[in-house]
């Protein structure tokens, strides 16, 4: 186990980041590259990864990505924004050039999956990781394994009922009352005129957006029933926001739902845990757990 | 395999359908039971069983039931309702009773996995039954098993943005703005004086029903991403409800998801199967399987 070694690669829009580790978990070598053109970009992770020989490598990627091993897409961006990636194959490029395994899923579903055998939903079978940020994505986890499905949770844009008083239109292209729309990074800005960091916790946008978060939370317990619910992302280092959410997700709730994981909100709803290192790990686990 | 037999027990609140099927799924001996005193009950259908050394039983209960099989209440109907078989333990009686394995679940899990193993969701691995009738109340395939998580889906709760001059107040002791409040069988009954069975499919009120199912339907379909959905129960025996919820499912989604699954939605949602069995066969899956 200690003379193999896994490639693990945390893909986001800004940053790369790459680890490789030995087959205890422990992290052999790490770097973080920006995000340019694929080209560029590949050829540095390459050289990266090929210090040690692959047992197999794990891809937590930026989206829209084919995720589904069996199509002939898989690994490869689709339709994105960022334009220079559209159809860049992160299986293929990676594949050949390394010669081992490659396996890939969402940047959330990775991170769930680092906070599922490393972090705060280390101790639970079924639990939901929530990221909240530029855009607002879970990842799910259920009887101990990822939820995949015919594509891959968008609970970021699951249908909430308007907030009295909150006439903003939303900012999701697609949706009036999506989560992401109403309360995501952008719907931040664009109601105050501030990014979120720079508002102080007394702002009433937080309130609102605490509103959102809790009534989706509160949809998204009734539908999976998970023991758990890890919020991170951004938005999330705004620690004030989670006595307030906890506060509403019991109101929305209305005391329907009596369980023991429930008794106690402060370890039911938890923010993010392993030093944000959730996803560059949970690549690490797509690398050595069969798909 | 021939010469075993599994019990299979649909536990209701009006009636038990029981079977006793053999190994390959034939149906050995059926019978129907009307839910009387748990005790006059549990033994027309203890002698009902008995006519068979059975391999395991299975039960798919009414509820709230305790499904937890490390539980010590694992079987029992906790508070409800029906004050008489509050208490009750379907675990302990049938396992003192018949001395084989019993496992119980949830009716609507049990359809759910009746719906998977023989009718609509048999060629999918992720998929959803939903019943609408006096509850609403979903079981979820995922992987190709039932989501169990912290106690079972509540999903017929799940919280709704009420339709455009709806001013009904939802008839859910919990809730303003749930499913089960404002579309199920009772809000039909409150909303029009009238049962859903009496009702013209051009009586207003299916509108409402619809728009609220397909909010819902679009929301699990983000949370999930099911590969299927099937609607049962009472109140989709009204079968113009099905064009007109996937007119508004499609609506809902506003173009956001586009899958090969979602190309064609009269094979996305659809009705239930097996002719109203699937509870029953679901029963005997549970006797079969690995918990």
């Amino acid at each position: 186990m200690e003379n193999e070694y896994y490639g693990a690669l945390e893909a986001g829009g800004t940053k790369m980041v790459a680890a490789i580790y030995d087959g205890n978990g422990n992290v052999v070598e790490r770097t973080v590259v920006k995000t340019e053109k694929p080209e560029k970009t590949a050829e540095e992770l390459i050289r990266f990864f090929e210090k040690k020989k692959l047992t197999a490598l794990g891809i937590g990627s930026f989206g829209p990505v084919d995720i589904h091993p069996d199509s002939e897409n898989y690994g490869r961006i689709l339709r994105s924004p960022k334009t220079e990636w559209q159809g860049f194959s992160f299986y293929e490029t990676f594949h050949e050039a390394l010669s081992c395994p490659v396996v890939i899923d969402t940047d959330v579903n990775a991170a769930a999956l680092g906070e599922a055998r490393y972090g705060a939903l280390k101790d639970v079978k079924n639990g939901l990781y929530l990221t909240v940020g530029t855009g607002v994505g879970a990842g799910i986890i259920v009887n101990g394994q990822l939820l995949h499905g015919m594509l891959h949770s968008e609970a970021g844009h699951i249908l909430l009922s308007k907030v009295p008083g909150d006439d903003f239109p939303g900012c999701c292209k697609y949706h009036t009352n999506c989560l992401e729309g109403l309360a995501g990074g952008p719907a931040i800005l664009a109601r105050t005129g501030l990014e979120g960091a720079k508002l102080t916790p007394d702002h009433p946008v937080w309130d609102i957006v605490a509103s959102y978060l809790a009534q989706a939370l509160a949809d998204y317990c009734m539908v999976l029933s998970p023991e758990r619910m890890v919020l991170g992302g951004g938005v999330m280092k705004q620690e004030h926001l989670f006595p307030r959410i906890r506060e509403k997700f019991a109101a929305e709730l209305g005391g329907y739902l009596t369980t023991p994981a429930l008794s106690n909100l402060e370890t039911y709803i938890v923010p993010s845990s392993v030093g944000g290192d959730q996803g560059i790990l949970g690549a690490y686990c797509l690398a050595r757990e069969p798909v």
